[in-house]
């Protein structure tokens, strides 16, 4: 793999503390030619699950060779191992609690290494921030050239993550809601392909909180204003919205329209 | 033109979830090196007015040879057309909806093309995320060199935007708020040039909400503390403050500080 | 010093005007090649205090050559002066207003400079918007290879900024809290040295509101769940937290857990 030059964000660090802007600053005084983009300085505070499903949902997206940090790191300073997981065609930097497991467990060419190299950290590593300590050199070293598998021995017991998968019966097929977007979005963990299996020619009945909803639209526009409906995402993920609002008020009035709760489709 | 090789974003996404991450993946896997700057990902949600009013405001800071990527799309998947307006001297890129009225009624040399050539989206185009299927795509193309105008026919009906213009009479020229700004300064429609026509030589009199306000002041500190004042804001346009406070909240107490109030502006 | 091409932005902004963007539309309109890193813009509004402690805390992280623009100015339009501050390995733009005062006291080879030359700012200059008129194109100039010294006359008078020092006696180090982050942990004035210095070989007790800690621990994870803990953070101050929760919520249950509020140090 060639590297692209391009190091992406993903942490739990919000944006009004200087903590990404010294990220920036360790991975530019690294590799002055590294090129940052952030994906997401608002993951849940500690929400591993969060961090992997937005990763999962964005990363694919850039350049191959492109080396992706992800820092969401409760167990910082413990010794949990700091690790680098090289697939086929893109470098993933960050803690080995789970973040990473959803990559591991679907892409080829998966080689995992234990960050060990001390050479390739800054000089003093703090106890609580390995993201512009460990994560950030590490990644603007490799974004630069150096060869990850120089990083330290290579590891085959990654932490994995616990997700639950949607349950399908004879008569339903139930997941939950992982992600309430900017626009009052719900996105669910049903995949297109889990519906389409599950419905065969049938058209569905989708229920969340207290409400119904048949059938499935194509985009916003194609419901009434308010009107409360269901589509496939654009990551092809069931997704309920409401034209012009927001579903997570719709929704939350009788039952909070909050990640986890339930939702659970059925045939007409 | 020659263009700049930067891309600009206004969206209406926040800054949360992956979505604004996602499109500079996209632009990056089509012109390595286009540089991306953002404007705001903070527009109110389907507000294609204070989109415009944004983008009217920081376009023009640019370098010459610029792509201004805009997305506020409530109609995104429906029968809209994509769009990508040549102007003298800037490239926009979004939704037919109105977006880009201010640069199409004011400046020189506009040329629009219908977004047909889909050569030059992503391979799915999903009906629910045209800013990372086809303007974020386009954008990069274009960035990179290829001609704008190879990209679609040319159309001469855009869809315009209603905007509401000051009012003015022998007695009062009244307007309204624009938007509320991040320090709570309320920013109006009236321009200085309206003002100083409306005037002359007198002194005006502001009223918004049961608030009055007499004379124009250069700058914040030339008002007491906590004292509302009017000023001439950085884009030429009138606007109300509080010396180290928040306008928006002062006014609010009995009458809203908000979008859309009005502002009436008379003779001393 | 050689330059790095790279500037920094530290600003009371936000992001969701079009702002920070326009600064950046400026800065690249004359140096097409400097590449801009954003420290934070969710500084306090019209806090020079808490931009010069952010600004301190992030700096030395970047390539040396590299320019930093803090712009928090509640006296802009008025007589206080612009002005750029070059250090040993970096330059600072700006008010003088105290936001540069932490840099120019404690850095070696300080020469400031009274930004007169107006060649080298934007071409009409605003009463209320110099970050994109004087400071932005100012800090493009010189990102770019303009020296420095060219800029105007050397002064020698800056104005200080008031910051309260940690107070020691024989019983107790009393410091305050500087910020409270995204975390909620609440990070002190009391750096680990005057920490050291005080307890010898005690151990220390932490009284913060109607909270009391004992001892100082390596990382959150080392504190039971939602338990009060105390830390050296990663800056080098003493930082109060709470492992896997919000130290800002838990104190101020009783006492306000804000900035400026009393942290008391004693011997066990």
């Amino acid at each position: 793999m060639k590297v692209s030059g391009i190091i992406t964000l993903t942490t739990d660090f919000g944006i009004k503390d200087p903590y990404v802007g010294i990220m920036k600053g360790v991975i530019l005084s690294i590799n002055p030619n590294a090129r940052i983009i952030d994906i997401s300085h608002h993951i849940k505070a500690g929400s591993v699950l969060h961090a992997a499903t937005s990763l999962v949902e964005a990363y694919h997206y850039f350049p191959k060779g492109t080396v992706h940090i992800a820092v969401v790191d409760p167990g910082v300073g413990s010794d949990r191992r700091p690790i680098l997981v090289k697939a086929k065609n893109y470098l993933f930097v960050g803690p080995d609690n789970g973040l990473f497991w959803p990559i591991i467990t679907t892409q080829e060419d998966i080689k995992i290494i234990h960050l060990t190299k001390t050479e390739y950290f800054l000089r003093d590593v703090s106890a609580t921030f390995h993201g512009r300590d460990v994560f950030a050199p590490v990644a603007a070293h490799v974004s630069g050239g150096v060869d990850p598998l120089q990083m330290g021995p290579s590891i085959d017991d990654p932490v994995p993550l616990i997700q639950r998968s949607p349950q399908q019966t004879a008569e339903s097929l139930c997941g939950e809601v992982i992600r309430v977007d900017h626009f009052g979005n719900l996105i669910t963990n049903i995949h297109r392909k889990d519906l389409d299996q599950f419905l065969g020619k049938n058209r569905p009945v989708i229920r969340v909180g207290n409400q119904m909803i048949k059938g499935i639209h194509q985009t916003y526009g194609n419901a009434g204003p308010n009107e409360l409906l269901a589509l496939i995402g654009s990551s092809g993920f069931l997704e309920i919205a409401v034209n012009l609002g927001r579903a997570s008020e719709q929704v939350s009035i009788s039952s909070g329209g909050h990640t986890g709760m339930e939702i659970k489709v059925s045939k007409e």
